[in-house]
């Protein structure tokens, strides 16, 4: 059983779920009751282990091929995150190249290997964090999007994880955290989070980021990432792009956290990004089930958007900080 | 009794109510059951009427006395549209220079002087849809923020007003509107009249549009003004800077359209304007009373920002369209 915390509830209920079956990985995944890119790969990873372990398959071939069909149906959940096929490309990569034939051993060499990419996010996440915190100084007020924190992660998160390295150092920092509409991740996942952690943060609404800016209250912009292209090219949620061009008006640095499994070397630039659209009711209706549009109205709901490399000051993974012109 | 649509029920229910008394036109001011630029001017002109309706003076300068008291009660509603003083400012101006000592007479003359306020903002949006009609082209794509439409005025409204010019001539547009956060009142107010006017509408949150500019699918970026500094700097509705550093960026004109009324030659520049900061609660509840954030969080909720003027391509006004550098 993967045990995850309901993120559709929060703030208002922390519920922690269990998911017994890969039907209920996928629906998680396709609801958004796990989200951020990282934790995505690792509940898919768990997801497929859980597929496999009711395998009946009686030898490797057949076996492979179950494998093989259940990591086509977990990469449909959600077509953005480029962990989520990363994660179970491992999977399949591990019982691939094992010499082993034993079902049962191949079994547990899947939940070994979901094991390990939920261990290696966490340090992922720390190594972010200290890479990051070179880049903040006391006193910086910081501008993040969405939620790339540890909800989004097994550990500290991506674009939080140099937040919490600061505060763990006793160093001051004040946080604006957009609510990030439609489904609001800023207002309920990282203002959450970060009031958890004792942090100094304000919340705004996304169209308020300019004249925050304007009015020189921020030093830089920090978010996470979904997928990013061999250029550099970045894919996350929408409202990003945004940003991005905002803190170039302005002169303000945006940094773009991420593990290097969020780099898809195959994408050569972000235009061959896939971007899901999303049903239009998360934004007339959003949960309160109360219409705040007119019935029947069009509406355009991408989940991401993508910023191009020149205007990334940098990106920070887990290797280090890269700058621009990126060429992964 | 001054008959206005109580915004706030829209889209779900269109209520028309009446404001009996002075104190129920500054409520519905301050709570936006009444809102937009002109029509704030326009409710407010008749606020002062009614509170002098039932004036007690007895000679004229107590008369005088009266009136300046509640002009300055009602100047309070809310602080950053200009229209709202220069209303109050003809009236006070229309009794003031009367020569009739007669109070039933100046009653008469603020009564007149409201509804003529009223007239002149019908025929202001028509010559602004008529000057902004000029600058549209069939096909073209549209994308506009909050209200500035007939709910907002007494006609057609002022950035939507070319809209409805454009309808009528049968030209075919498409209208990207903006959510606008917090209030909501591009997907409850815009997308209701658009689409009861049969427009082509489609609805997205505020951090949506720079995707839609970047993928090369908006033509034109339509907003309204709450005020208009002396050197051009607007204030309107949160997010509008926004939407015009996004423009700048992606080559695309940003056009502001208000009544000459909207201009405060008073005002050097956009750095003098007072920008009213509203509570909390409506980025954290909004009308829903179920939280969307943690308890307690800190909230940064201007209602308005400033948009400098040299990224305004041209500001149209009911007396024509000017073009920066701007001198008022």
């Amino acid at each position: 059983m993967l045990r995850i915390i309901d993120q559709t509830l929060l703030p208002g209920r922390l519920k922690i779920i269990g998911l017994q079956s890969v039907l209920e990985v996928y629906e998680a995944i396709g609801s958004l009751r796990v989200r951020g890119a990282p934790a995505i790969g690792i509940a898919a990873a768990y997801g497929l282990y859980l597929a496999m372990r009711s395998s009946k398959a009686v030898n490797k071939k057949s076996f492979m091929a179950e494998l093989a069909g259940w990591r086509q149906y977990l990469s449909e959940a959600r077509p953005t995150a480029v962990n989520l096929n990363w994660a179970l490309a491992r999977l399949e990569r591990t019982a691939a190249i094992s010499v082993e034939e034993d079902i049962a051993k191949l079994k547990q060499l899947l939940l070994r290997e979901a094991q390990a990419i939920a261990l290696e996010d966490a340090a992922c996440c720390a190594a972010i964090g200290a890479f990051g915190l070179t880049l903040l100084n006391e006193g910086d007020v910081l501008l993040t999007h969405c939620n790339a924190g540890h909800l989004a992660t097994a550990a500290y998160g991506t674009a939080l994880a140099p937040i919490y390295c600061a505060l763990e150092q006793g160093m001051r920092l004040k946080i604006f955290c957009d609510e990030t509409r439609p489904l609001l991740q800023g207002a309920r996942l990282t203002a959450y989070e970060l009031m958890q952690a004792g942090a100094n943060i304000t919340l705004l609404c996304d169209n308020m980021a300019a004249s925050l800016m304007a009015a020189g209250q921020i030093t830089s912009i920090w978010v996470g990432a979904d997928r990013i292209a061999a250029n550099g090219d970045t894919a996350n949620k929408t409202g990003t792009l945004n940003l991005a061009v905002l803190a170039r008006h302005f002169g303000l640095p945006l940094y773009v956290c991420a593990p290097q499994s969020t780099i898809d070397p195959l994408m050569p630039t972000g235009k061959e990004i896939e971007i899901e659209q999303r049903q239009a009711m998360e934004v007339t209706e959003m949960w309160f089930k109360e219409r705040m549009a007119p019935p029947g109205i069009a509406v355009y709901n991408p989940a991401f958007d993508i910023t191009p490399a020149e205007l990334i000051s940098a990106i920070i993974t887990d290797k280090g900080i890269l700058r621009w012109p990126y060429c992964f």
